[in-house]
């Protein structure tokens, strides 16, 4: 479930005019911004982004990235653009990540999205970009992680719900022999996770753990012949097709936490779940640190970031 | 430009009643079913499909499946179906062929259809058989031929024109690396050939040309570093790429010859062409081989086959 909460039918350009006010004058008025932006879904801030251009012959994102500033600018951002958009640019921005590329945006879109969704993106991504995800990541990576991500955003997965028996037995069976030979970048690994649809990769993934006594990411240990990287990408794979809030949480679990806030992975997943599932996120969150994430949230972020955020997890009284 | 010629608004019905007259009694009218299909385009054929099933309850492709027979049926069948749907059917048949895939399929469809036609296959690939292109392919593939057609189907193309001088540049010198190593397998061919845009790859390979003295295609002769089927197919995506009609007229004058016709070859590409291109194609070979197709084509095949086929490429009178 989601968790922001927003009017039924607000004023797209009631909106746009309040937010040109916050604007205007001396400094932003940045808690008008977050009463309204904290408060709108998808199709209403499209409006009011359509409205105010609309008013004021201006782009909305564009004036906004010039009022505000740090992290809160760039939750704004995120939030205000098209979901594909949006996802457009944090997958650009993650492809272009030096050394390597953050795979966990790339792992996430390709395996938790539905197909149609992760095409969406792609097609946004082509409009903004003028190339295609694939030809930047494949220049972007390399070795064993590259064939990893670039299989996995290439294929576009089957999305029923049939599963065959036969074939998690013998795939359950083909990565375990792969793996004890310690070869984990084989190809048949590589194959069978990219490929297979999420509905037959679980079947296979639990007839993994019946047969052979543990999880398959417990048995993909760091290990001398296989790039660390390439490792923890396969694992956060099979972590994101297994059960994606569990992931999730864990994620926010890592990027908060007392040596330092990592807010780009906290603004991420708050602003791509806040409209689909973030509340059951939420919920797992306190069952695993037995503190609510709105606390443990106000504790680590401050500021405007930090009332924004409360805002997306439908908590700013 | 295409080949077929066909009234501008026939009568579904009418043509439903016919088709049904053809196939009712002792034998088969197969002219009157030639008469009919030879002259419909992809809509017209759908409404006649349709009209068919709702008059007589019955399934117009089944039964004319039951109705005729050999290579007759079998371009009759490709030729009526959806196009979308009859390519993921001679896909999925490309796939399943032992010991290797027909990779001039998968190929063509992947290099020579635009992104968002193949896209479409894909999808009527996966209503038909309840899985996806990709998981079929990895499953009926190995090595190096494999990674090329995975990537191949794998990739959702950018559309658009952009070419970027600087890219071509760099990859047409590492291509040109890799290929003087005799790495013919090498990561970075797969990765620039499946993964660039079409005008930027014909924008490389011109490249190539210019500064290697030679079309690549003479560069990736037989070696025995390479399997034989993984650089003929390297061969076949090159010249898909560069120029789909010499390719196609190409695959015409090898299924025509002296010592036997493979009808698969000349049924696909008549079909999947003739409301297209066939028309260039046709001028192409007559260049090439200075005698027409419909002649050629007379002499090799014979029977309903051959009048069908005639029909397509617009010359049955």
């Amino acid at each position: 479930m989601a968790t922001i909460n927003y009017p039924e039918n607000p004023s797209p350009v009631a909106d746009a005019e309040a937010i040109r006010k916050a604007c205007q004058g001396w400094g932003t008025d940045e808690k008008a911004i977050i009463s309204i932006f904290g408060h709108r879904n998808a199709t209403q801030k499209k409006l009011i982004r359509r409205a105010y251009e609309e008013l004021y012959n201006e782009d909305l994102v564009k004036r906004l990235e010039s009022e505000l500033s740090g992290h809160f600018e760039k939750a704004v951002y995120r939030w205000i653009l098209d979901p594909e958009d949006r996802d457009a640019v944090m997958l650009h921005a993650a492809i272009k990540e030096t050394p390597i590329p953050d795979y966990r945006v790339i792992i996430e879109y390709s395996c938790i999205y539905s197909p149609e969704e992760f095409l969406a993106v792609k097609r946004a991504y082509q409009a903004r970009y003028k190339r295609s995800v694939e030809e930047d990541l494949a220049e972007h990576s390399a070795g064993d992680l590259r064939k990893l991500l670039v299989a996995l955003v290439g294929i576009y997965r089957y999305a029923g719900k049939e599963i065959n028996a036969r074939v998690a037995n013998t795939e359950a069976d083909n990565l375990h022999s792969a793996i004890c030979n310690k070869e984990f970048n084989h190809e048949e690994i590589v194959r069978i996770i990219s490929t297979r649809s999420i509905p037959q990769l679980i079947a296979t993934l639990n007839r993994y753990k019946d047969d052979y006594g543990s999880s398959i990411t417990k048995h993909l240990r760091d290990d001398a012949n296989a790039a660390k990287e390439y490792l923890v990408a396969l694992r956060t794979t099979i972590r994101c097709i297994n059960d994606p809030q569990k992931y999730y949480e864990k994620v926010i679990r890592y990027a908060i936490n007392e040596s330092g806030t990592d807010e780009e992975s906290l603004t991420r997943v708050i602003v791509t779940r806040a409209e689909k599932d973030l509340k059951d996120i939420k919920e797992l969150y306190y069952k695993r640190n037995s503190v609510t994430l709105d606390h443990a949230l106000s504790k680590h972020t401050s500021g405007d970031y930090k009332a924004f955020l409360l805002a997306l997890l439908g908590n700013d009284n």
